[in-house]
């Protein structure tokens, strides 16, 4: 077996977040779903920018926010994900290095630029994004370093992967990387309606086993399994999969694995700011758990720790050390 | 006289803020100047990025934040400023549009890039700015819109324009046209190590009545005057300067018009997270409120409620309205 260098390797959507504020008329006259991630094209991205109020960009990306979590607990984390090399691009790779992950994706040169997504967060603190996928449609099985993958304890992906073209065959080479080298393969569900639109496939990537852990939350399973039934959802997750985690909001989560189930509380929010990035830093806390040798419930714990504190500040990844916050509130 | 159109015109360097947190030590050892604005070239901006943490990214630039702030109250607040015409500068131009600003300076094609500053936010809240100064350099007599400056009931720009080699020019005719039209003109001192830079010519600005009404912090008119006593350099701007608001951080500020003097206490702060931009809110609140029919005391209150609300987040304009937090306030 390959020498371990990471606890986790993410892969996914490398985005530029925008980020404003907005009431919920604002979302009703543009069309914009709350809570979900809206896809759009550079014709609609232009016109919603024009409406939005001033913003500040901040790094993003789903699987990106969560190796940048990892590499805040202090574990090992890598990322591979496509931006241009424009300016946002290099703002991307700055800052996804500077958080102390390995990124090394060749850049596009040419168009189309680094993904954007523009977030408007109510005053509820709900995000609701709007998303160019830009460089992203280039992501492909060229990108994936093998050497990489076989050094990784796990491997996560994000569903939204499923909407550019060729990152599923990228995804796919890396899961038979992985399983040859016997690492672990996760992904995140990612939002309901990216689930709507690749159902059959994100059960035949469960079901195939091609992926080892799924992370969702209630309305992505209720929406994999087209119930609105919870507990129906969960026992045909359980059923399908060896091992799940599903996130509930203030509700705190459930761990599903093997035959147990453990249902663990949220960690207290101080002030609801912004929940961008909430499932993304909750994933990054249970992944560092359990490849630092922590139980899935004591991994839970540290996800729902993380997750609270990226929902207490504006911007999808944590500003400051969770490692240290960690330890300040005496875990 | 020219029908007024709008309350405040601010002229200065359009500049992207780039912040993230240090240390002291971190300052120390990239010989950062604390608390200052260091000016940098390209290649230290380079050095010094690959040596920031995570950042996030927002429109800044001392006057362009008061124009801000000046429609964050409800005034109608123009802006002259160079960006370039790249993904940064389309950035800025957003922004300050979005934010209720008029906003028209024609952007520069090809280089130099639209200017950022390096922000690192230290533990204390304060700020210490490298910023490269880009676009800005292109700022010039061109620029200056007649009807605009002869339309603006105040023209107010930021001593830090001395920088850049073609801006004084520009500041000059527009100080012209406005007292031609029977408009004030007014200016900060922006840095106390700025004014060690011009001080012979921002006297003269000031003795020769070229400027009506000078903000500056304490730091600032000391080091004018070449003086550590703070009654000292009171007096003496007292004696060149027709009105002048000097800040002084938690002592509030003090306002001298004509033969009178008022301090004016500061609005408590509930957490300092990040002073970038608080006398920028500060010059914003007094302009608004002396061109809207407040006294001087009564302007003062407002600029320093607005620069504890910025004080009270990350980066340089308040983010939601300042108008509507003021009525929440009970003013």
């Amino acid at each position: 077996m390959k020498k371990q260098r990471f606890d986790v390797l993410a892969i996914g959507n490398a985005i530029v977040d925008i980020i404003a504020e907005a009431d919920d008329d604002f979302l009703a006259q543009n069309g914009i779903i709350k809570g979900a991630m809206n896809l759009i094209d550079m014709e609609r991205a232009e016109k919603l920018y024009a409406a939005m109020g001033p913003a500040i960009e901040a790094s993003g990306g789903s699987a990106a926010n969560t190796a940048a979590g990892v590499a805040s607990l202090g574990g090992a984390s890598a990322y591979f994900g496509k931006v241009n090399s424009d300016d946002l691009g290099r703002i991307y790779a700055h800052d996804i290095r500077a958080g102390g992950v390995e990124f090394s994706t060749t850049p596009l040169s040419g168009s189309p630029p680094t993904a954007r997504s523009m977030i408007f967060v109510t005053p509820d603190g709900e995000r609701s994004m709007n998303t160019y996928l830009g460089a992203c449609v280039e992501l492909g099985p060229e990108d994936i370093d093998a050497d990489t993958v076989a050094a990784s304890a796990i491997t996560y992906f994000e569903g939204y992967l499923w909407d550019p073209p060729r990152a599923k065959e990228a995804i796919r080479l890396a899961a038979e990387i992985a399983h040859k080298h016997k690492r672990s393969f996760s992904m995140t569900l990612s939002d309901p309606f990216c689930v709507d639109r690749y159902r059959g496939e994100f059960l035949d990537l469960i079901r195939t086993k091609t992926v080892d852990l799924v992370f969702a939350n209630e309305a992505e399973i209720k929406s994999l399994y087209e119930t609105s039934s919870f507990d129906a959802a969960v026992a045909e997750l359980r059923a399908d999969c060896e091992a799940a985690v599903v996130t509930r909001s203030e509700k705190g989560c459930v761990v599903l694995a093997h035959e147990e189930t453990h249902a663990v509380p949220a960690w207290p929010v101080e002030r609801i700011v912004d929940t961008t990035g909430a499932g993304d830093q909750f994933a990054a806390g249970f992944l560092y758990g359990i490849t630092n040798g922590r139980s899935p419930v004591e991994a839970a714990r540290i996800g729902g720790f993380a997750a609270a504190k990226v929902i207490e500040q504006i911007g999808p990844r944590v500003r400051g050390s969770l490692k240290q916050m960690i330890a300040d509130a005496g875990f």
